[in-house]
């Protein structure tokens, strides 16, 4: 798909904060996040759904290492799986939560979104890696 | 867990609208949908969080069938998963979603809560168990 911009990102066309690379998935710092370590796992192949992922048990097993090495490296209370799609290329959002599940949004409000510097983006990604 | 409300549902302690069933999980209808046709898929023995289940890629193998199921009976435009967890027994969430995904909230916002009468939601389920 040559207008993908996560195909573009797999490629390295497009600079990312990556976190974790194997043979069939990636994992990066979202660009957006709504909290601090929010991480996408995207599979390399382009699949516009992540139930379209052929390696769909595989991709998830990969989610929850990422998760691990996210969690190990911000210490969140806890940590949420999430599909969307508005991007049309898989992927799994994982965000760590800092506030008590008791009460919580389902998702972090839009107003929550945090921001970090491209250095303290680096910062993070470079502490999860570290973690896995 | 005696007092784990997702442990009296797979011991048939509590009533549900089931939709699936094997060794290891079940599948229900959310008694509080936030769509037509969202579901929960639960492992059978009790664990805190979705990321404790020893069986990970195995446990969304079996969410997909679901989804798939759900997929079927209700014709969505696309479908979200997603876990939160202020249930404390896993489960993931199967939301299918009837808007289009550019533009679409992170998930349908509570006030978008629908009702249905318990005749509804056994239909519903009655129409996803043959969608399998």
């Amino acid at each position: 798909m040559n207008d993908c911009i996560f195909c573009k990102v797999v490629k390295g066309e497009l600079p990312s904060y990556k976190i974790y690379e194997d043979e069939l998935f990636i994992g990066i710092l979202d660009v957006f996040p709504v909290s601090k370590g929010h991480a996408l796992v995207i599979p390399k192949e382009h699949h516009a759904w992540v139930y379209d992922v052929p390696e769909f048990g595989k991709y998830w097993e990969v989610a929850r290492m990422n998760m691990r090495a996210v969690e190990k490296a911000t210490s969140p209370k806890w940590t949420q799986f999430f599909t969307h799609g508005a991007i049309r290329h898989a992927h799994i959002h994982i965000i760590p939560r800092y506030e008590d599940i008791q009460g919580s949004t389902f998702v972090p409000a839009e107003n929550d979104k945090v921001k970090f510097s491209k250095d303290e983006m680096e910062e993070i990604a470079e502490k999860i890696r570290k973690a896995f």
